[in-house]
């Protein structure tokens, strides 16, 4: 590993200043400064507030600062990890020590994030209802949890295609995505360098990493789909293993007799992964090797603690292929092989869509719960129409903020670039702070406890005019300032009692205190107000069957 | 009128070519034509696509094309509407003509452009369940319908505030907002020149126009609130009636015993004109002068068919606040009030929130049906969290979404600069294309006839690598192309069978048509399949008693 990383020095010093996310975290967050939590160290971001207002303290993901990419960074867990293998029986997975009764360090250091009980986290991880992706070759991330009990999490997607971008690239949107809040990073690559590119993004990442091992399969057979095999499938996941990858996209639910049943749709189907394995079952005329030698897989990969993330191969590339038959078939083998990793005590979430219009959205949730056994959910999007090539993070953001308050545990985010090309480092803050709003959305709408605090407290700034609080309380403080300041550039604006929208005279904000000064004066008038509607209110308001005349 | 035009000329010759709206249609829409349709001459865009495939023809809001703002849009309804003045009673509302079971012009338009019969349209109309805003004096309009059962319309706002922007800026940006879709328009200036601005406005305008004419009263008192009266209102009602103004925003339903309601609310009253009303209704301890004279504005609105949008002043200012007692006590009173504008026929809408989380919104709109009597409801949003600005547009587009999803007739937009800032023409385009995809993913989920055959064409055009129709059918396909070309701008790319998020060994797309074609060569797979498992499948798919195991 040490030999990989002294071969090639992608980050030279004089880019290091170009890159976004080298830039110090407080100027993407003024008025911010991390904290670590407990013996556990538990990052935390502390938001300083004006005016005596008690600061904020939220979830943080932005990992260590000023770290030389070179280096990578400070491996946290290592020492947990070390002591745990003295008496592992070979499974070092958290699902094992879960049923097994045991509470890791990194059940605690999730509790704390969560502001929940540690026992409680076993309990969910027992039952396989929430997932702690924590690889033991990647001591470097600060654990998190996945399930629909606790807070809502997203993932960016990162990784260069054939025809663009560089490792040095990769690894800057890598630390972008995780500074704005990303939970989680898959590594999507598929171009030159997929295992030098891995290797940089795995040692710099304080949150989980996720890949989608066929795609370096097929890059070992030289594209040539038929050459895959159970072999080289494993050896690739063995190599990504020992990298430290902490969940494993795998389409093993892409059965041969579901794939005739997507020849009809209008979009076939979209996922890589689904269509190459869709594309080896036909060309065998076999079934496909990753379902029926799932034992191997689950074997591998509770060794190193990688979670499965069982991919929808069959997901509808269009709201017209939504929830079918080839869809919903591979949603109920998916539940089937859950089964079989929990046998193993491996831990599984599932990938879900794509593209589903709203009335359809539930329906998926719902089956999902059923067939998959309350296995978390992992849904990308859903997108809610088709027709808005450019905006995707937004035709999507409206899908996935329902679903998570339906129960999806994770989103996996869609850039403004989608469908479109590779996201580059603005489409990757665009696509985290969307999806942040949706996970964040589907918080408050769960009633999640906590959630609400920051929404309050922002509000309350906003309402007292403390501009600068309302700005370092957002989820892009930079930008909210930006957008202030480019009618209002003077200090002076930040304090006053209005803003360019609605000029000094009209502002309700202001407006609002001056009746909120006359109410309190006429001291019992919302009393009196309060106990005449009580009393039925009937000579100003009409009751229903009045009003239906 | 001519004499106002004539003594100001806010639109330089040499500003046009800098103005965005003055950029020729087919910059914005390559492959698209504008066509008028039938007798009335309803116009549509038709979407040339390329491989044979049929044109896509849509509904389009963008108005004649080239006009010379000093002189104004052509006059297109003022025919019909000089043959009805001439049998008229006084009363010119389309409900009045609806209800004596008289079918107008306006209504056939509609019905053409939203693909029903032109009774429906009467009947909706005559119920209330829907409204055509059309003022008399507003001839220049291609009129469009609002009401739950066509198709989700879409507002958007501009207008100047005391600290920014000109009249040559708006009418740009109002022209800029059609370009775009937005169905209507409000004009909320409250700066100088507010009359001079309205009417540069409105004659530029092909869809309605909505004011909240408290605003320009109160500038008529200077400002002083507790100036205010009843007939410096009807005043500028008038005044503004006879510019031609569609629809008005009354902030009638803010009654003195609410406000003391708001007292406790994190941000208290957040509407221009509620907290006006709140703060006159404190200051003599009187009821609302405009629902105590509720009457006599219905009076003047039926003369001209001004459309009545019953402002929800009293709506949340932040999700702490929503659904109170203060905001669905006012929404009983504006039921209240839609009842009394029926009476003189007059034309109703009820403005909605706000700032609602999730869980909350379904609340909204059946409340809005049962004490509003099925007028159309016309929302802000609601933006679904507080914690983004700088992104309230997407914030507010997913509540947007699924309000309009549950039966909400029209969506007011929210820009990105919404809480900081007047919008630019940048960001009333990303408004009005985020709020485009929320209306149409709203008409996606309710069904409604014909929404998906743009989803469709789009999404056979992504399946068979014809690019540039996927761009030239998104709903902006500038930002498609500008996007596609950021990385591949080589002409040839736009007939390549892949693109640079996943480059050609690894596009779904391209895998999923040699699935196709090997399934096709397999013939009746499918049908095996299908029999396979309507028989059960029970080899490989477990039961779900079995599952649960």
């Amino acid at each position: 590993m040490e030999e990989t990383r002294s071969r090639k020095l992608p980050v030279a010093a004089k880019d290091a200043r170009e890159l976004a996310a080298a830039r110090p975290l407080v100027e993407s967050f003024p008025s911010s400064r991390k904290v670590e939590q407990g013996e556990l160290r538990v990052p935390m971001r502390v938001i300083a507030l004006s005016d005596g207002e008690a600061p904020l303290t939220v979830y943080d993901t932005s990992g260590p600062e000023g770290i030389d990419p070179r280096k990578g960074l400070p491996k946290r867990r290592q020492a947990w990890i070390d002591e745990r293998l003295k008496t592992s029986d070979g499974n070092l997975s958290q699902m094992h020590y879960a049923r097994a009764g045991v509470i890791t360090e990194e059940m605690r250091f999730v509790a704390l994030r969560e502001n929940v009980q540690a026992e409680y986290v076993r309990g969910e991880i027992a039952r396989g209802r929430a997932i702690i992706p924590a690889n033991i070759k990647h001591p470097e991330i600060e654990p998190m949890i996945i399930g629909r009990n606790f807070l809502v999490k997203i993932n960016a997607n990162i990784g260069n295609s054939a025809v663009t971008s560089s490792i040095e690239e990769e690894v800057d949107k890598l630390r972008w995505a995780t500074r704005w809040g990303a939970d989680t990073v898959m590594d999507l690559s598929t171009g030159k360098d997929i295992h030098e590119t891995r290797e940089w993004i795995v040692r710099n990442s304080p949150v989980p990493i996720g890949t989608v091992p066929i795609y370096q399969a097929l890059e070992k057979v030289k594209g040539k789909v038929e050459e895959l095999n159970i072999d080289i499938f494993l050896e690739t996941l063995e190599e990504q293993a020992e990298q430290g990858v902490d969940y494993f996209t795998i389409h093993a639910g892409v059965l041969l007799r579901y794939v005739p049943l997507t020849a009809r749709r209008v979009t076939g189907i979209v996922s890589r992964g689904g269509s190459i394995m869709a594309k080896w079952c036909l060309a065998h005329h076999r079934e496909n090797f990753l379902y029926t030698d799932f034992d191997r897989i689950c074997r591998l990969m509770k060794k190193y603690d990688v979670s499965f993330s069982l991919g929808d191969g069959l997901r509808p590339g269009c709201t017209a292929d939504a929830n079918d038959e080839a869809q919903f078939g591979e949603l109920k083998t998916l539940g089937e092989l859950t089964k079989v990793a929990w046998e193993h005590d491996v831990q599984v979430m599932i990938e879900g869509p794509g593209h589903v219009a709203m009335d359809k959205i539930k329906e998926n949730m719902d089956l999902q719960l059923e067939h998959c056994h309350e296995a978390p959910f992992y849904t990308l999007g859903p997108l809610t129409t088709d027709i808005a090539p450019g905006y995707d993070h937004i035709t999507s953001a409206i899908g996935a903020a329902m679903i998570g308050w339906f129960g999806c545990a994770m989103l996996c985010y869609v850039t403004p670039k989608e469908h479109l090309g590779l996201p580059n480092r603005d489409d990757v803050k665009q696509g985290v702070i969307t999806y942040k709003i949706a996970a964040h959305a589907a918080d408050l709408a769960k009633g999640h406890p906590g959630a609400r605090d920051r929404d309050d407290a922002l509000s309350k700034a906003r309402f007292e005019f403390r501009w600068k609080d309302q700005f370092n309380l957002a989820l892009d403080p930079e930008t909210a300032y930006a957008y202030h300041d480019e009618t209002l550039p003077a200090e002076g604006a930040k304090k006053a009692h209005f803003c360019s929208m609605c000029g000094p005279h009209f502002c309700s904000m202001k407006l609002s205190q001056d009746v909120r000064d006359f109410a309190a004066a006429e001291s019992g008038m919302a009393d009196k107000s309060r106990e005449f509607l009580q009393q039925g209110g009937e000579i100003y308001l009409p009751k229903d069957d009045a009003a239906a005349e």
